[in-house]
């Protein structure tokens, strides 16, 4: 059962590139409100937003030998989305996986469980959202799978899949999904803009997004 | 009755600036150890230090529609208190109310609940504290209230009370405790200045505090 | 039953600075995966790398008296170590113990519970790690215990041990086995950074591992 | 500060027996969806539904000592309800201190914090509602206050109030809105009996409610 | 894009119902250790064993009315999964709609969020698995969507899988391998019985399963 | 490093017994408050309390191996006292490994993680305290040790050490304080069936224990 999928079509760069530039609030709401990762996975150090195509990892609580093995998929402009078979708090990850993910090209890490050396990988600009900080060392002794389908964090992550993360998060946008995703999130992004400058100069939510009116339908009191 | 208390006695402008200087552990414990906010409200980032007269809100789970009702009864110099009936790590707040929020000048935002966009809060400089950061959009659909007194956190929060929140957390003083606790706060502050040096110079606590004869009295054994 | 002991064989100040130099990670890693404090205590402001001789105390929830009497048994290059005997979050510890502290020459504390003033602590720069931020303050009422065995986060620490901690947590260091320890540790790190130069330059862990036929053993498939 | 209220204007006790007969859900409904305590309150035993008249507590962590105060303040027909200042699972209450309530007339306690001797209690049949079961003994050292607004698991207690409590968790009833609040329960729950066995019968939710409109109104989309 | 999937293949009722006998945790090894929903579902009452074909609901947090919408849906021998779009203790379902359920057939519900009326549902003898038990009313505003796949307390769940459940938990069993792992399981559970058997007469598994040569190979030392 | 300590010196059976009957919050006081297993460690079933000879292991997450070892370390009285490396809620346990168990005449198991197959291990009568139930299996692939020290729910026990559980909780008497801890305890509960009477006839705590004097000193003030 253990199994590596090698063959992965990816979505093209440029996508994946003005996603991230998007960010993930924008894109979550872009596509229906879908595809968060649960708020517990937080980013090792300031200031990070990236995107990624997804290279998937099913291993054991405890066991990062399938780390390994995904390196060999990582290509440039991936990244790996980690989800332990159970809840573990372990530090399956470290400066010199991270060294070699570099070296593969890889952007950044997304995993569900721990990481170590948080220092060097902030040193090294190498970006992780993690469930946990731990220096638990884990084992090589058990099988998983690698670019198989993955809950990660409550969410389901395809191989190939974007996934982009920065400091509200980590979302997923299906590969089938991207194009139409990106065109949403843009023309929110250009309307926000318009919505901001309003917003700024004193105009009211109430008025600009005509609110008074449901509100007072619904029973809404003001009392003075 | 979802309500809107348009009418708030504030408290001044002075206190409010005095009690924020003095910050959030001297404050607490000079009103008797009281009001304190549970502690996994956080600030989103690091320095921020304010106080402000708290606006207040309560609101369903997933449903931020009542924070746009309650921009407009924000004034200069006012904080929003945010606490929904049940609990909920969504996104009820980014940056777009933000801009709204300073527009009316209000100080900062502190939710029991979690919060987006906290890059773009950060460089706005418009300080947050919450239970979570989550990119979850919230809806539009049901009511709530404003200016009526809610509990966040844990704690009781009357309008037009005074809310200080710093790296510590957040405490609230009741509006009519406002000035008795200033005066005890700044007396706290004024006699901690000269227990520092003492214990800066190598004085003990044991001997400052005069503790000694008491531990004894009660069975402290010492050996060696 | 209450006892401070005054008495207590420390480790050579050369083995825990060079200990601290190697990094919780590592010194875990290098004693057998043994001594993690649990990842819940983290630090309270970024960068911090330090390693002491450990002064215990076990006192009870929201009761920080002993910590004044722990203070008299502080030397230059020691480190408290703090275990409440039932769980709590209160604020045991602030600027004005900080104080304390150093003027002892105390190099930093460890505490599974609370602490508040963390902007003047980090000003300070007076590194603390522990579970939780909060300004609830602690009251001086009843009796514990000094320099005596205790689990604290779920690891045994006895008096005199090297406590090392960094941002990747808190590692405990039985005294007798310092020397081996850090012998082994700087084997390893030496042996890490010649891995990390070959992994740098694309040679993947799989084949300098010789990972390659194990998995193939234990039945993993690669798909194309 | 620490302060006992002797004087406490309770409601009638058939209100309070009727509240008990109709349960927490229908009452936390018939007030407008308020009052509720928190989830992590539960039974210690399963199949009590009690009502009683608040008489409150605020006390320490891991101390009990003004449970032996609240004790000659409760009447027959009183229920206790604690809360510490700061989050404690201690076992502030076991068998002994129920004797004492047993023999006051006291209907049950709810407790945000830790009791023991739960099989005891059990057999005595004494009712509790609370955040943990755990041995821990408690001390008698600090004071606090009886017969003053507590906030419990998140809900505003004032003394005198209805606190109803069954095996869905707990709620209060503010002394004031005890009738009206019955009074809308009982209208709730004798149109329940209706609609139960309309839907027994097999008659939809949608067709009873007339949802179907409005559903198809906000764009749901039948697929067949 | 909220949506009601009203076409639905499920699986045989005899494959269904076998599954049941057979347990969660023997289908989960049976399946290769996959499929299971995370611990913290737990059943409302002891004793209860069902299994069942999964209608799937997700919706929004505090937000019941596609429950309604699910019933119309509902055949005899299915079984609600219900995911809300972010963490919710809030509770979704009581008698009423239990009333429902039982009118069209349904042997259970399983939801990652909280249930109400729990006294009531166990005398009505209807199983629920849920995260919480709280009384916490939900409204009907907002839309989601029935039977389309959801991921349930961290596993992927497709209309018409099997569901069983049980006092070890919740398992899913993909449709198009239900018979495979019906046929995995009962070989594992004839196996069992052997086992159970050997163990019982003082056969150590040591033995029975010829452990002692590969722990000794591990370096596992016996000291007496 | 992976050890089987095969010696072990048991306490008296006798001793067991009798600190069995007295229960776990009354041994808890009799030494001191000492030796209390967290609480987040509960029985899988109503009822159950026992007392045995603490045979401890020391095992990996996920990993049940060393289960079969220390069966064949179990004598007639014992009970098993598991520790996993770091947090895990994996079914480390179900009724397989319960018969050999039973076969081996030990009474019961402690567990810092999961189990399964609970109703059946009700019904054949055996009792667990476990953090976790949990379905997930485990896999057989590294080391860990048997009868060496653990810390197992935040407190030590070493090999031989009286374990104490019921429904209240768990407790460990480290085996040279067995006798003393039985005399204490025993003369406690002997005292406490006075106390029991007195509380029963109506005598107040504050009367019996004499308080008044003492809480009045503190400023404890009566309002009426």
């Amino acid at each position: 059962m253990p199994t590596v999928n090698t063959k992965l079509e990816r979505p093209g760069k440029a996508v994946i590139d003005e996603l991230a530039a998007l960010g993930v609030a924008t894109i979550h709401e872009a596509q229906g409100r879908k595809g968060l990762l649960a708020p517990h996975l937080r980013p090792i150090y300031a200031g990070a937003r990236i995107a990624g195509s997804a290279v998937t990892v099913s291993l054991p609580p405890g066991d990062n030998w399938m780390l390994h093995v995904a390196i060999e998929q990582l290509q440039d402009g991936d990244l790996l989305v980690v989800a332990p078979t159970s809840d573990c708090t372990d530090g399956y990850f470290g400066d010199l996986l991270a060294t070699s993910f570099k070296a593969r090209g890889a952007r950044g890490l997304v995993i569900d469980a721990g990481v170590r050396d948080v220092s060097v990988l902030a040193e090294m600009n190498f970006p992780v959202w993690s469930k946990a900080i731990s220096s638990k060392g884990t084992i090589k002794a058990t099988l998983g799978s690698v670019n198989v389908p993955v809950v990660c964090a409550g969410a389901l992550v395809t191989p190939g899949d974007v996934i982009v993360a920065d400091q509200d998060g980590v979302v997923v946008v299906p590969q089938a999904m991207a194009a139409r995703t990106l065109e949403n999130a843009s023309a929110r992004e250009a309307n926000e803009a318009q919505k901001r400058a309003k917003l700024a100069s004193g105009v009211l939510g109430l008025d600009m997004y005509q609110m008074r009116e449901p509100l007072a339908k619904l029973g809404l009191r003001y009392i003075d």
